[in-house]
């Protein structure tokens, strides 16, 4: 409605969507929420959009003013809805999808009431969840664009470090970079419970805290509002900086970590980041269409126990219990690469991989990049560096 | 749970919220959300908080490990609170309140299920967003160490300006010292559909885009995925340059806004600002406990018509229906200052009024504090220079 050149995209997702919502057994799908109006429009708007079997979604805006389009619907609130169908002809859906996964139970409850007494709600948030994960060739682009941004930034790292830096002092500056680069800032996560700003940078013992989100690494953060990241630590000789921050160039978002030593590290650091290469190696070779995920988390965790690395396995006083997930216009999107998964990998899912240990007394190692699954196996998004390396200049 | 020092705080929390409970009809309050489980704990955590009529609340957690305290029940699935209290010997609540306005409806379905057949379930979003409209004298606090090192970033901001930035330049320079002052960078926002970095920046005519979202002011962005806030517009002379970011330094977030100029302002820009100034000081004199926040709106109005600067009064090719909001955890909290709000203004209170204009070539002008409601009036929390100060070093 807004963005002309993405009218093929859009029109193939609507495609998509429609397929899926009719194996879904549904006849409509109402998308509330900020991600998939984005997805459905190609911009954010406040509002709401209804996908019937055919043909493009009605957008029913609240704001802003001044959208244009053949199915822009100015509407002041939810009701208003009915009068512009029976306007335009068309019948009240029987059996609608809502975004049940998001939408509030009050929300909910308002827009049910639209349509007629005991009309069967379904739940859309696993089609526009399962429809989301294939991605296409306009959104593989962006995110290459973020991934090479988000490259472009981690390769100035050391020369951002300067002796006497806490940890946040480094992640600030990083932060600033990845700004200066045209990072959007947000992070979008999918479900309510977790909360992040721009990312992490782990030193230290902090790497060790465990978290309250279901994210693979913790740290104590600056406040008990929001217990993660940095902390203030004073990076020290000997410990091991983990840099993990969003690469939200394009609403698109690429997952890197990367990790850089003040001086030099113990041999188990340096050991424990040789596996989780090796990890990512060996998950390389097997991700391809048609693997399970669930094999992808197993290989990795046998081959951390292989190397007697178990207990520092995706955290050490907390342990996450995956080592990958699929990423996108979320940060959190299928498949999640984890012990009791039941999908497959499949051509055009993006996801990220990321084999991470926690030492005691040292910090995080290892390695995170986003891999997009192709007809015969895997491309790395995010080309950079693996080694740990040294913070400072060269 | 976790913070001994705040226990006589979280004490209080408790008892009004128990208080509140009881006017509502509930005999439990099942809280979900993490900005209420901090208000609820003095920590985020995942997992949920049981307030039942008497006591503290019964803390079931899935992360992080190691918490410690004598109601904190460790879960891994929210079937595993009825184990918990049946153990405790606790009778299953009869009348329970979810917070159905920020509970998704699968989450509420899940949770409903644990009670008996038929228990009726209530509303418990507006019990704690009453309770929590009144500032402990703990919460005014951390407003007024907020609202302190807020100010200190905002009189630095003609010296982070150099000829030839971009609003996003300069916005980004801004985002770095807040960032080392302590701020957390994210802002927590009720509802589902705003989003927004850390604030906004806008200069000249972006901010007469308009926004998506119900905020005052709009701004194009720098992507359809979140459009809001600095678009890239060079900064040239006789632009303005409002800054509207959050002060989230202690979890509780200041709101105010300052203005700045590059070269000289037309005069129209000077006496929209004057006219803002006098808005802000009739709405101070009128502001005590018992004054009906539609009143002090319609007083804003008013002196906006009055001058003739009603076209521009809160936004210009799209306007916002507000003037003023309650501040705290979130930045849209009770009361709103609106033309149909209800409440009265009650001691304690914390609210931004932010009486704004924007002039088509020129930008936005006007001011944004926040106060607090005591017996006999308000006080400022943001105390900084409040005329339009010229970007660049003195």
């Amino acid at each position: 409605m807004y963005n002309p050149h993405m009218d093929n995209e859009l029109k193939g997702r609507w495609m998509r969507l429609q397929q899926a919502l009719q194996r879904a057994g549904g006849d409509a799908l109402l998308v509330t929420s900020n991600v998939n109006l984005y997805y459905l429009s190609g911009r954010i708007f406040s509002g709401m959009a209804l996908l019937l079997p055919e043909g493009a979604p009605l957008f029913f805006v609240r704001r802003p003013v001044e959208l244009h389009g053949d199915t822009v619907i100015y509407i002041r609130k939810p009701e208003e809805m009915l009068t512009a169908l029976a306007e335009r002809g068309i019948a009240l859906p029987t059996h609608p999808l809502l975004e049940l996964d998001a939408i509030s139970y009050t929300e909910y409850q308002r827009y049910a009431k639209l349509f007629a007494t005991g009309t069967p709600i379904g739940n859309g948030s696993p089609v526009l969840r399962e429809v989301r994960t294939f991605k296409s060739v306009y959104e593989v682009g962006m995110l290459l664009r973020s991934g090479a941004l988000h490259t472009e930034v981690y390769q100035k790292i050391p020369a951002l470090f300067t002796p006497g830096m806490t940890d946040l002092d480094l992640s600030i500056e990083i932060e600033r970079e990845l700004r200066r680069h045209g990072s959007l800032g947000i992070f979008r996560i999918f479900g309510q419970s977790m909360e992040i700003f721009m990312g992490s940078l782990l030193a230290g013992d902090n790497a060790d805290t465990p978290s309250p989100y279901d994210f693979a690494m913790g740290g104590g953060g600056l406040n008990a509002s929001l217990p993660v990241g940095s902390n203030g630590t004073p990076l020290q000789e000997g410990m091991s900086v983990m840099v993990d921050m969003g690469g939200n160039f394009t609403g698109y978002m690429t997952d890197m970590t990367r990790v850089f030593s003040v001086g030099q590290l113990p041999d188990l650091a340096l050991k424990a980041h040789d596996t989780a290469l090796t990890i990512q190696e060996r998950v390389q070779q097997m991700a391809a269409p048609g693997a399970p995920v669930a094999d992808l988390y197993r290989v990795a965790l046998e081959i951390a126990q292989q190397a007697e690395l178990a207990p520092y396995f995706m955290g050490h006083r907390q342990q996450a219990g995956f080592v990958g997930h699929g990423i996108g216009l979320e940060i959190n999107e299928a498949p999640v690469l984890a012990p009791r998964s039941k999908e497959q990998l499949a051509a055009g899912m993006v996801f990220a991989l990321e084999p991470k240990f926690v030492l005691p007394g040292v910090g995080a190692v290892g390695v995170e990049n986003s891999f997009l699954v192709t007809d015969t196996g895997v491309e790395k998004l995010t080309l950079c560096e693996e080694k740990i390396l040294p913070l400072g200049k060269a």
